[in-house]
């Protein structure tokens, strides 16, 4: 088991990895002794893992299971009163915690109910997609959606642990790894070339989910995101957690224009992740020899690296509506070797229009 | 202008009291220049202030009002939505503010939409009652109630800044001035023998609204309520925020055996003071005379001593579901003299019994 520390002064909490942790009950009861529990999870993980955790946890009491529907489609404010309504009918109080047991959809709108319950309660993390577990277990971003925009409605809250139990990977859809490995890859790209070269000897390694290979890979980027995220605690200042958004704005224009849910989230970064790579080496930020790793490792973790055919004007349109635009400028995340990002507008348009127009990379 | 700092770390703000500061645009301009501002109001406080207020404001720019129906019981999820909807459909962003101008409803609904709109924005708090000038305007307690309890949804969060401009309570109804001075009288009698002495003298100068007289009043209760809580933000700690509920249990009983809305608030605080004070008096902690000062006091600002005739089984029974109870013996506050409280639940029981017993004081 590898244990990460998050400084956040007196939010500050623990990430564990590794093997079977889900049974492993010292883990939670320091949490959850002689206090009303209640898991949060979906109809898909309750059959898998409910039960489990239930037995894990128990000490001759009850916990109390609230099962959402699965889906970002129900991560609404409907999902959030069905929790507000069972905590209260059965008598939760201030000192109650809440368990997150699922993937990002249940992470964020448990969080956010724990926010909120009462002016704020304890919560626990125990993330069971890759996805999840290096990218939601750091940063606090807690929410729901709302009918006018995604994650409109939400709030920035610690939790008080995370378990990331690795076996429960072997139960995830292969495509929800590879869309999971984008993220990890990501950290490699963005500040950690040693982390990108490692990943790139180890891929397969880390897509058998052999464990020591695929906790490395979940400890390290948990490292990397919390390096960023401690620096800026509630994304107040510009551009510090922005590097985090690599191939977040071409992402989004593809995963909008094919419709919501068609390519998953990770697959639409990874290959927004190539997009910026090619606009990077092409304003010379980049030689031919990194671009070409960069488009190796994200098809190796079986990624795609080209977009669907897309109009290119309605494609620049959907990356304006993404981002703030300066003096009509996307402020993009582009690479200045591997393991460097930044933040820039500063770039020539036709370069951003060439890269949109490409087909192949 | 008396302006008091409340030293909360990062979340530290400055509450600003005295004569005609809604027209001074020098006290809010820092703070809503160049964003996107919406007013929060209800129909009662509308046509008395809203147009003022947005005068002030104005850059030759928009601010957005969003009218709200007045009362307790639209402090609601419905009524959240709408302020949501509206910031939505009106574009606002990270780095729009709110604006609170009313009550203490407005302002726990406001306080609670700028913590969970795009994971929380700025809002400054313009109280237009007493209650929510003396008790809302420190503390940081947002939220709304849910159909299965009062207060269950909220958070913990900071206004930017705290304007109170005490000409507003030219307006109020008189009922709803006696109403804040219960909680003013609070103040005194938990922690601030002094402050008690000079409101003894100067009743009648606050009740007859004089500017220093009423200035000075606001003043030091905010100052006693912030001292309170800026050692415990987050009411985390057990018992240091405890006292500032003098009265309360007490006087939750009354509310509810009347029916809520019957009597305010204040006046059910102001009788449950002053069976605490009859209580304390009985355990030999207050002397005759103090009880006879404080009865007094409570009385010059208009305030009811006796409660309505209620089952005596029924008060415990009430009071006992509104507060946990120790080993089935209710933890009130109490006073050792004028200027000092404390939470017990070491007393006979028959001298509680006694004291709910009594019709007259």
């Amino acid at each position: 088991m590898k244990t990460i520390k998050i400084n956040l002064a007196e939010r500050s909490y623990k990430i564990h990895i590794g093997e079977n942790l889900i049974f492993n009950d010292a883990l939670f009861r320091d949490h959850t002794k002689d206090r009303q529990v209640a898991i949060i999870t979906n109809e898909t993980i309750k059959p898998i893992y409910l039960d489990c955790l239930i037995k894990t946890l128990d000490q001759s009491k009850q916990t109390l299971p609230i099962i959402l529907k699965d889906g970002e489609k129900y991560k609404n404010k409907e999902s959030l009163e069905i929790i507000y309504n069972e905590l209260l009918e059965n008598k939760f109080d201030r000192n109650s915690i809440l368990i997150a047991l699922g993937g990002g959809v249940i992470g964020d709108i448990t969080g956010f109910a724990a926010a909120t319950f009462m002016r704020g309660i304890d919560f626990i993390q125990v993330p069971t997609s890759l996805l999840a577990q290096v990218d939601s277990s750091v940063g606090g971003k807690t929410g729901i959606n709302h009918a006018l925009g995604k994650n409109m409605i939400g709030a920035f809250y610690q939790p008080k642990l995370v378990v990331i139990d690795i076996n429960v990977l072997k139960t995830l859809p292969v495509p929800e790894l590879s869309a999971g490995l984008a993220e990890v890859i990501k950290y490699g790209l963005i500040r950690d070339k040693d982390f990108f070269n490692w990943l790139e000897k180890s891929m397969l390694n880390i897509m058998n989910l052999e464990s020591d290979f695929i906790t490395e890979a979940i400890y390290r980027s948990c490292q990397n995101k919390a390096a960023v995220v401690s620096q800026d605690e509630f994304e107040s200042k510009k551009g510090i957690r922005a590097t985090l958004n690599l191939g977040h704005t071409f992402g989004h224009a593809i995963e909008n224009a094919v419709g919501y849910g068609n390519w998953l989230h990770g697959e639409a970064v990874a290959c927004g992740m190539t997009m910026a790579a090619s606009m990077s080496t092409e304003l010379g930020w980049l030689t031919l020899n990194e671009f070409d790793r960069i488009k190796l490792i994200i098809q190796s973790a079986n990624l795609p690296i080209n977009p669907p055919k897309i109009d290119q004007h309605h494609f620049l349109n959907l990356m304006m509506s993404d981002k703030k635009t300066l003096h009509g400028k996307i402020n993009l995340i582009l690479q200045k070797g591997i393991g460097k990002a930044i933040q820039t507008s500063d770039y020539p348009e036709e370069i951003l229009l060439q890269t949109i127009q490409r087909q192949i990379f």
